[in-house]
């Protein structure tokens, strides 16, 4: 074992949990506000900025990426759908070139603020009914890895815990992230109960928040009928859009906390 | 004179004149064609490529910047305004801050595409009523031209000949091509006869190839009323969305080499 | 005459004052909330219904013609510049010919939701940049006039009090209204202070009652200089997508009826 | 009755056979022209416009309309997903109610310049991946036929000849139009064969006539694996957007014309 990493261990009985917390960021537009930003970029400790086709637009992704960077939370792109009206929830039927092509360019146009604000572009996740679309969809996911991966190979994509979409980052030589979400319930096959079914959304924040440290804690979450599904996951998202996500968050954070869990941006 | 410059001349008795032939490209949209890029790819000696505002989408972007590539011609980033429904061409109210953000936001776009084809994006030259809002008002061009110092400072500012926008750019330490039109008529100041007006455009390729050799060989033109205006541009405009556009760069191509005049990138 | 109407009017020897109190509703679009619509719709007596461009969707046009039926408020267009990054708050240099199919294309598509809700449109105002461009230029005014007329002769057309826009109507045969603005600063020329200025908005929700009960009753309002105005406005505005748009409305309806004058929608 | 329309029946011992011949026109956008809309104009007999979602916007709009009124063909609206880029053949899943909110918004608008140009709205044809989701799904169908019905019970809803659409239209109390297609090919089923299939589009105008009066005259089509399928279609589609589709179109008249087949609009 390399020294280097024999001394972070040394004299460690417990080893400390540790996980990142993601949240989506800077989806307002123009005269429209939506979200918990000021709240959120000072509780997470990566946050999702959304790159003007879902939402966002262009002040509203600089002024959000000078406030990922001055709370020092690490900085990752949200690629979405194009569609706006739909706030990107609503799947399309793209082929693997367009989602290539929408990918790179959203990267893309969000590095420019990155890096004109001194920021470093850590991670990149999908959006919404893209984020569902890739994450069984091998076809699909090459377009998106593709276009990562050739734009920088350093960047970790996020995505959902156990997916074929991160399978098939990984198999691209990319960093993966498996991501579990504390407010949203889960479905028998580990996938997310669609946004339409009732009890999509964990109805409390204290719900949310003993769901967040199962997951952290205890590798684990249940699904809508009760039965329990294994789950290794490196980030927990927060959904920033909701009235109630500023609550939500303080919640998960408390209890993460409370936990022994340290919340820390992935590497 | 500094040996430097003189060390270029030295046994040089005609001096070799040359110019810069840039084109509009990439403005197509979705199902939409616009444009004779295939042929002005073959003429011209730099394009400027639409960053998805006035025209293009993430898939002729790409394309684009692949074709310019294999063309072996400078790629240019040419931001636009908001506005597909008017090809970027209507004036809008904008701030310095929203022309910053709108420039900065299309640039990096398009460096994603060029980085990824293994291109070198060398300049930078507005849009349509952007250009035109731009040349004479040093407010907004210092939105702009910050935008594309902060992305990078070694990128080559393309605009107006003569124009405070390209002053304002100099003044920012930014290198800068001064433009003239082949295809366009002049007014008395200076300025372009704008697209509404009639005899905005020149009316036939053989005028428009005889303006080119005036502006590249006599360093001046006529405006409308026949008076003479003396030009100094390192580039010329052939515009890429007219039906004509081919023939009118065919016809400019023909006679600038015939007049001994070489068509080459800025440097 | 129906005795109950009649006793309305025993004994009145100054006739009662009444004025229309209009607010800008329906102006959320896809995940976006913006406004306190629930709360105007009880509060005013007439409603501009945003139509697509500027902001409102198709299912927000819906559910906003449905409230305003059910809340029995008069129902009017509220036509806007397709600048919905801009909230249709950016000029933009449109012809009269662009104004005028704007204008039928959103009337129309509004006038569907009416039909269909068993309402009647009564009203047509313009919106943000698109109003304040009407009001002194009577090119442009001519197309929107003409699209209204060739509408629906008997709607009624909102505007600036004592602007040529008006005067632009009243000469095509249509009926207009006068509109004055609670919560709005005017300049020494009668025009509205531009919102990108200081004072802009009057600050209080006092003060901006005190002005809606000078327009209604004193038929003046006081510029930003101090200077007076005289005013003859049918129609008052309070907007409604500031946050504190519910309790400004709020005030000005306490004062307006405490000070004796009525709240009815235009005839 | 008069005599010069009893001539027309005299001696008849078969009744004259007569189609509809259809096609979309008017998707044409800003600076962006598609389609050989004034060719397709003088050969069609309806004519279905598009109305600003997946092509056309405003101005389009009004010149069609009044260039359809000017021809004589019967007006339809050809309502489409929102999704310029796509030119609405990228399907969205989108909800019935959704689907409502889109066509009656569309359908209203363009009714507006109907009116203003004299002209009547006959038919609505939805477009694109909006007519192959309505196609076999009858919740969506309801979204959609309700639309029609709640704004002009007298139109006819046009739609894949056979399909559970047309069947949802005709159990809604609503006219209906079977559509064949002579340009595109068949499956099996009776489907379209997708657009991203190779095959999809009938590879000559030779053998689009002769697909057109097989339909028109035998009322049976051949599916791509030779199959035959009996269709009783009552309007024929020639498509507008491609290259040759004035070549087709001229095609299939003249073969209809020559197989004694009378191109007439929809009662």
């Amino acid at each position: 074992m390399a020294p280097v990493l024999k001394s972070h261990k040394i004299g460690v009985l417990t080893p400390k949990r540790c996980i990142d917390l993601n949240c989506d960021v800077g989806e307002s537009y123009g005269a429209y506000t939506i979200g918990n930003d000021d709240v959120l970029l000072k509780l997470a400790s990566s946050v999702n900025i959304a790159c003007g086709f879902h939402g966002g637009d262009a002040a509203v992704m600089r002024r959000t990426v000078e406030l990922a960077v001055a709370n020092n939370v690490a900085i990752g792109a949200h690629p979405g759908l194009p569609d706006l009206a739909g706030f990107g929830r609503r799947v399309m039927q793209v082929s693997a070139q367009e989602v290539y092509d929408m990918t790179l360019y959203q990267i893309a146009a969000l590095e420019g603020f990155v890096l004109v604000a001194g920021g470093v572009m850590k991670h990149v996740k999908p959006h919404g009914a893209l984020y569902n679309m890739l994450a069984p969809n091998e076809t699909l996911s090459r377009g998106f890895v593709r276009a990562v991966a050739d734009f920088d190979k350093s960047l970790t994509v996020v995505g959902l815990a156990g997916s074929i979409f991160l399978k098939t980052a990984l198999d691209a030589g990319l960093k993966v992230a498996h991501e579990a979400f504390a407010d949203r319930s889960y479905q028998a096959d580990g996938s997310l109960t669609p946004r339409t079914n009732k009890g999509a959304i964990v109805s409390s924040a204290g719900e949310a928040a003993v769901q967040a440290v199962r997951i952290a804690v205890e590798k684990r979450v249940f699904s809508m009928s009760g039965a329990e599904l294994s789950i290794n996951a490196q980030t927990i998202c927060l959904h920033g859009d909701s009235p109630h996500s500023a609550k939500y968050a303080r919640a998960v954070v408390r209890s993460l906390k409370a936990a022994g869990v340290e919340i820390r941006a992935l590497v």
